[in-house]
């Protein structure tokens, strides 16, 4: 198949719909990296070149970030007993300890009032936007590492579960005041193939010119016995409370997952990282 | 020039560093792109293609989100007259009139508990998590965007400057509750090439094991003098009250930029949005 029909095919499987491919552009082979991502979950044997992991760095970290603030750090466990702690943490997550390399990325709110001291300036910005504009830092420097990572071949698997675990995971790792955790990326070569995972329709999810939530109950549905056949979930959450469905989706699981309360505690965390929420 | 040449020109360009190339990697050319990203802010005539934006839309929606949640959306902004209104908020960014093409992408905390809704079950999450989960996949899909369009040879420039006008433009793109603007990003074909931003040093920024912030003053200042020889500032922020500096780097750069409160309002604004930031 022609790269374009194979992206065509890849995005129809993940967003159940037809989505058509530009005339005039040659290069759109480039786009079948990002349309055919897939989370990796099982790694070969084959080990990571130390400078390989360092060049997937420098890649995330040459992508934009607001105000060329550059609000985010990365943290590569390389010490099998700082990681073998943190697998620890997860035991659900066994690829936490079998990935051939974990990495953690970091939103950095400190740096700036630092260089604000360094430079003998006031700093009056202790507030949301410090922690918002760092997460948002953190977070595109781990999606650009996903991209480049997988470009070459590599599998991955973001970790977010650490921040269940931020108080231990930031003491561990030495993260200072207003360093906090994001996300972790388990990293290795594939042992197979992955599976596309559906996503909801692009009918929900992009809007043109104005939000609209038309035909909302309906199409969670369609994308619901879209995911129950082609990906159907292997276990329904917590049978004893909510029974077994006879159709499981992925809003059934979603709303099965979040009717506990989780990390209830990660606002106190940020706080008492020296964050100001207001 | 080989690729991998390439992108080690480019990246010692980036952090003024040697980034070793790992052996053994024979697609390394695959990185380019992401290595050397620029910041595009001229846009050529040539339109895009609405199939194309959408496409890119597609890709960035195709890249991991939390507990695959998908906690974002994406709005094009098509209309002539709304781009206007918007890009009239910001007269000091020319760009965001002038680019081809330009899109809001969106943190959603409220599809999750509609979802919870939709399938009779409690919600007891209504605390900062929902709000940083929801800002993470907005981030990721919008960098997962911008390597999109990157690969493809398109420009872009992400306006996270629509954080300051967040509830005007929210109630232009009829954003509903627990849904706020993350950043916008205007697209075109690019007019000319784009010039390589130098970044802090990645050993300021990739650590290994543990945090680190050795050398953390001189490191700051060798990355001033390199900014200031290779992409110098082409002017000084705010000179009649801070004077004009005889070396004016990043740092001094960004301590003036933050020595005026900034979106001091924003906590306001996502709290009257919805979220609980508890």
């Amino acid at each position: 198949m022609e790269n374009a029909k194979v992206i065509a095919y890849t995005l129809r499987e993940r967003f159940g719909e037809d989505v058509t491919m530009p005339s005039g552009i040659n290069n759109l082979s480039q786009l079948e990296g990002i349309a055919s991502h897939c989370v990796c979950r099982k790694y070969s044997d084959r080990s990571i070149d130390f400078a390989l992991i360092r060049l997937l760095c420098a890649c995330a970290l040459s992508a934009p970030s607001k105000s060329d603030l550059q609000q985010r750090d990365i943290l590569i466990v390389s010490r099998a007993s700082l990681r073998k702690r943190i697998a620890d943490l997860m035991p659900d997550m066994p690829w936490v300890a079998e990935a051939p390399a974990f990495l953690v990325f970091c939103a950095n709110g400190r740096r700036l009032p630092q260089i604000a001291k360094l430079r003998d300036k006031p700093f009056p910005n202790d507030h949301l936007d410090l922690f918002f504009n760092a997460v948002g830092d953190a977070a595109i420097a781990l999606a650009t590492f996903l991209c480049a990572a997988e470009e070459i071949g590599l599998g991955c698997c973001p970790i977010s579960e650490i921040r269940n675990h931020a108080s231990l995971i930031s003491l561990w790792l030495g993260l200072p005041e207003r360093v906090i955790p994001f996300s972790a990326v388990c990293l290795g070569w594939p042992a197979k193939e992955g599976k596309i995972t559906p996503r909801l329709p692009l009918s929900l999810t992009v809007h043109e010119n104005q939000y609209s939530e038309v035909g909302f109950e309906q199409r969670i549905g369609e994308y619901d016995h879209r995911r129950e056949s082609q990906c159907p979930y292997l276990k329904q959450r917590e049978p004893d409370r909510w029974g077994n469905a006879t159709h499981y989706g992925w809003s059934e699981d979603k709303a099965r997952q979040y009717a506990e309360p989780l990390r209830t505690n990660f606002g106190t965390f940020v706080r008492k990282s020296g964050f100001s929420l207001e």
